[in-house]
């Protein structure tokens, strides 16, 4: 099966965890330096790949919506529209290192990491996977289909519920991956929006340190 | 009458000429770092006399944008939803240095500052005010009317077309408005949209200067 399409997804970087609270119990840290560097580097990863773009779509919260700006600025693309929506927030108002506060480390198990992907957010009763389909399925799905190059920037878990679905990942599998922050990961799909293939625009060694980070960070401290 | 609405324009601050074409002619010059402090101060402004928006409009140029994205840092508003629009933009690709070099500083007359506002866009036949007003009544004025507080960052010359409409001002005097960059304009509406008064962010003696340094940036360098 040939490629038809191609989707951007990008997952922030760093945070500064300030205690804002948004609406919905969604905390809305900014980046931090290293956080807006990520982004920029992202920018230019995807320029150097030759990658545009003709509409974006982000969260409500600013560390994604800022990590999209960067990208824009690279691309010189602060012209296309951006559509921002809550169902590709992160889910709950936790990060890693306070689930594992909260829990104990030791419960940062298979079903606590089920958990974070399938845990009920604040304002909605629907499973992270759950949330954010709709939007794919009335928003950016049909976007594609007209041809439109999408770019999302979004967080770990609801980008995560995403490829959960592109690429049907089991509930056990999906835990284990970690989709590293600041690296942009290209979808080619086919003409029914089924993955063809997919990669990160980074070498292998690359993708996998940064794996490792992300996966550290769920460690207490 | 009294005030129903409030409604915030902000014309972009200074920025880097860099002769990139976007469509139709339009230059895409990006803010110089006068401009993105203009920016920052103008957002710092609205901060501290407590104003904040629901929906955001601004054109496709990225000197507007980023004045926006400057504005929505200040504020903490990054999530309110952003609607580009090139019937914001500034009418033609010339700007003022350029226009004086072109037709000489003695035709920088009231007959070539109309013809600014009123002159063609390479894409579309309407003069500058016919082409700001259809954005105005099919986008902004139901999002006002329905309650939404909106700001708009844009252009002198296409803030100056929307604002000869509001206040219904004489294409003799609009001529000699000049809207001083980075300083929020106010304007209080009735219920029917009409202006019943508006003013500067900021002190007269800052308003006149600002005025005065835009007037002068005309002159041919």
């Amino acid at each position: 099966m040939s490629a038809a399409y191609t989707l951007v997804l990008i997952r922030h970087g760093e945070s500064n965890f300030n205690k804002e609270n948004r609406f919905c119990g969604w905390i809305d840290a900014d980046l931090s330096d290293v956080g807006n560097e990520e982004a920029k580097n992202a920018g230019e990863m995807i320029k150097k790949n030759g990658l545009t773009f003709d509409v974006a779509y982000t969260s409500v919260l600013k560390r994604a919506i800022k990590t999209l700006n960067h990208v824009l600025d690279a691309l010189d693309l602060h012209w296309i529209p951006v559509n921002k929506h809550w169902r590709l927030n992160r889910a709950d108002g936790l990060n890693k290192s306070e689930t594992a506060a909260k829990h104990g480390e030791d419960q940062r198990s298979l079903n606590l990491g089920l958990q974070r992907i399938l845990i009920n957010c604040n304002c909605c009763t629907n499973p992270q996977v759950a949330r954010v389909l709709p939007y794919w399925h009335e928003e950016i799905a049909p976007a594609i289909r007209s041809g439109k190059r999408v770019l999302i920037t979004a967080h770990g878990n609801s980008l995560r519920g995403l490829v959960k679905y592109l690429d049907n990942i089991g509930d056990q599998e999906i835990v284990e991956l970690n989709i590293p922050t600041g690296i942009p990961l290209v979808y080619e799909l086919d003409k029914d929006l089924k993955p063809v293939k997919h990669y990160y625009l980074a070498s292998e060694a690359e993708v996998r340190a940064a794996m490792e980070r992300v996966a550290n960070q769920g460690k207490a401290k």
